[in-house]
């Protein structure tokens, strides 16, 4: 027996998204299709209203429904320490976090040769014109911990050392709320190698 | 920073799915975001789709986008041995498995006398009409091993005794592929009362 066509499609459109397997893809048509006539409706269109009113900052690249988003609008955010990530979530991410008041930079992906993504393809040259215009007395490079995400700092670090004087990254170590025995070798050695005084 | 409305009002259209929580419902939010605006449409069509064409079997009850659905119009399927399941889904499951060549009637639920769900609220009384016309040599109670689907096994097994010589339910044990450590107690007993020769 096969699934009903419009079942099958819907599932193929769903598997389209990060992380979703056709099992879960299938589980969550399933779900939908327990939804009202009425709550399918909302779903389609809050789909199609994310996609035409979302849309990249001017400034920073992240996600916002506005020209410009409410982080670099806010007179309140520190405009001379930016913060580098990679993905518009990213943003979000620490946001929640209320650690940071500085402004963030969205490279909107990291440096992959094999993928055919470099600086071109990245909003870089479009930090350095920003550097270039309103300077920053500190950048935080905050690509994700991977071989990209380290490639990626790597070559802003050296392509952007003469317009700004101070480049750091976020620390490393583990996790809160882990357990060593699930912690991998390259995480271990950083958490040895960054160790702190009890009292720091 | 707030997300910005519309990506609010996505993840929580999402987040109604089951098993979906608040932070994989925006993961999936920003996944769409990630979409061309062609795919978007696509998957807002195929909701809209799916719950246009898809509706329940005037027969057995399950998913289907014909009025009959394949198994209960196909030939070939043993017409006297019903299996009888909870959910829509759990035919497909099945009938993945290839094992089975009898047909199903689908509840559409599980008796739940706390959310309300008595035996008027399940697909019974079609059951007893079906079996009452067509008759049956075997009914398979295979709703899922629960509270819930147990008491509705019970309530089937003594309601319809009079209308079908057998009633039988799917064997309990070990799952395939599993470690005896992650094995709750109940299982492990089924599957000790339940065992069977080496050869068997």
């Amino acid at each position: 027996m096969q699934y009903p066509e419009s079942l099958d499609r819907l599932s193929r459109e769903l598997s389209r998204l990060p992380g979703i397997g056709k099992k879960t893809a299938l589980r969550l048509a399933f779900g939908i299709l327990r939804y009202t006539p009425e709550e399918a409706a909302n779903l389609a269109e809050a789909i199609r209203q994310v996609k035409e009113r979302i849309h990249h900052c001017n400034i920073c690249h992240g996600f916002t429904d506005l020209g410009t988003c409410s982080v670099c609008s806010n007179q309140m955010r520190n405009k001379r320490l930016i913060c580098v990530v990679e993905q518009p979530n990213n943003v979000f991410q620490i946001e929640r976090s209320r650690v940071y008041q500085g402004v963030y930079h969205v490279l909107l992906g990291a440096l992959s040769p094999l993928e055919g993504i470099g600086p071109d393809q990245l909003q870089i040259r479009s930090l350095r014109k920003r550097l270039e215009k309103d300077g920053a007395d500190e950048l935080i490079l905050a690509t994700n911990p991977t071989v990209q995400g380290e490639a990626t700092a790597g070559f802003l670090q050296s392509e952007l050392a003469d317009l700004v004087p101070q480049m750091t990254r976020l620390a490393r170590g583990l996790p809160a709320g882990g357990d060593l025995e699930y912690v991998d070798e390259i995480t271990l050695q950083e958490a040895f190698s960054g160790r702190r005084g009890w009292h720091d």
